[in-house]
């Protein structure tokens, strides 16, 4: 069996203070069963994000201790910093990797919410699939008052869970669930920035392109190169193989090359496994025809000596 | 740490009377550590070929229990069938699945061969990348000669490993290591098999097509379309994006869409995201950037709470 694993990418309102970041790092990595992915933090926003994963129950655990633990320690009526922001744990996505469904993170995301009000009197909003209002699908409709604001109008912005009042050092979280977002770069064979402003005009899901694709033109100074920058927001909808062939070929109406591309940070393997066998148009394709899968579902059975054989492997058929 | 994997696709010449083979993959399936993936008996050909995989170690005691088990059951003195042979266990293949390179299953292979003379007195050829002798690389040269021939002049065609007779009853065996072999059709959008023959010349290695590409057309009664039957006998030189694309490129000459594809049997993890990764021509792609690998990997590093974090990934850097 396919582990079951989700992630979680909470934001919180401190990039400066390293030992506030490593008491909340540090109690999600002391949740056993979690793996702790990534964490970063950027002074100017004053604002850290840690990336941890696992089996949902893992996950589930981690975020609240570390929720609770920026509760504890950050104290948002002393907060500076440019993002907007509602509270100390500010934003709180869950993301299914594998065995799990958007839905499933969902009720992570509203148990969670229920728990954060229960425990640590914090108000809760949802957001994306987790949104219990059409309003509330978007982040930016939850945050964009912010804390000093909702100190003061809480009621004409009304939690889903919790109120009348902010917590008073930490305000609110925003808990939601999404897909899993892929960053992908698309390096030109030319140094020309416009070139590539015009391609991801062209091929971003606002101007009409690709669905759930976001797309901007950079020039990477060190380089010298342009570059598509891209976020496919649900690989579903648009995989790295649709995105790459835009490109490519709006890239060769300029007369352009794609010389290479990047994947930023980390990519699920069903992006590329399943995006080669669409590609392909393979009629029969599932996981259980990945060999190494079946291999780790046949050593897992343990006492089960006789699986049911697969499908035979015509090994000397075609000349 | 990913896991170290190799497959071992033993013939054995015995493919009629079900308690032989039973005995056979029964010695395979109690080796502590392999998965046994598939046994398929042929009647005609008198022969069944059993599939099984898992770390080196086990494999390699699998393949021993089960060349044994073959030798100790099965007369070739008494054997009819069409397909050429030269032993009980006839053809002892060895592949790698992961971490693990062709040179490791050569060796194993070189292993196997020694003790399979030195506990049970049966002579040994080597073939494929085990081969010690270049004529020999190809199976076709070893085996041709077949068991009756080679029982009254091994001199002329003296085995790696023992020798200077076979063994009385279990004949010799061929032992190699190849990489594996994906089957892969592609059905037609016609039922004109003539169009599917000529792609088959056009893109196969023989005629000069694609590297490591053998195919055949052949029609498919039940469903009355032409299908081009392909294996791809080393992925990394032509993987299932390029045979697909060769095969898309030679129909539209005749005017005929691809209309589905087929996996047959299993297929290497690697074929797929190495695959993907090569055509949208990423420069930074590795298997521990594959989200569901790290994670494993941290969750398999008891004790180490804080593992290096991973670059950033910019949520909301495109619009």
């Amino acid at each position: 069996m396919e582990r079951r694993l989700i992630e979680c990418v909470p934001n919180f309102s401190e990039g400066r203070d390293a030992r506030v970041v490593d008491a909340i790092a540090g109690a999600v990595a002391a949740t056993p069963g979690v793996a702790l992915l990534a964490r970063e933090s950027d002074p100017d926003h004053n604002r850290s994000v840690i990336t941890f994963a696992g089996p949902p129950e893992a996950v589930h655990a981690g975020a609240l201790r570390a929720i609770a633990e920026a509760v504890r320690r950050i104290d948002l009526t002393r907060h500076e910093g440019v993002h907007p922001r509602i509270g100390a744990a500010d934003v709180v996505p869950f993301v299914p990797i594998a065995g799990v469904d958007l839905e499933e993170c969902a009720r992570i995301a509203h148990d969670i919410g229920r728990q954060a009000w229960e425990r640590l009197q914090l108000p809760v909003y949802f957001y994306e699939a987790a949104a219990l209002r059409p309003e509330r699908r978007r982040l930016e409709n939850v945050r964009r008052r912010g804390f000093h604001w909702l100190r003061n109008h809480l009621e004409e912005h009304p939690p889903d869970i919790g109120g009348p009042s902010l917590h008073p050092t930490a305000g609110a979280v925003a808990i939601g669930a999404r897909k899993l977002l892929i960053a992908f770069n698309a390096n030109l064979a030319t140094g020309d920035v416009e070139i590539a402003r015009a391609i991801a005009r062209k091929i971003r899901a606002s101007s009409g392109g690709l669905p759930a694709l976001k797309a901007i033109g950079v020039r990477l100074e060190s380089r010298g190169v342009a570059q598509v920058s891209m976020n496919l927001t649900d690989f579903d909808q648009t995989g790295v193989l649709q995105a790459f062939s835009a490109v490519q070929r709006e890239a060769a109406r300029f007369g352009v090359d794609v010389a290479s591309t990047e994947i930023v940070g980390l990519i699920p393997r069903r992006a590329l496994d399943e995006a080669t066998a669409r590609h392909i148009k393979c009629e029969n394709f599932s996981a259980d025809r990945i060999l190494e899968q079946r291999i780790e579902a046949a050593l897992s059975q343990v006492g089960d000596a006789h699986p049911a054989p697969v499908a035979r492997r015509p090994e000397s058929r075609p000349r």
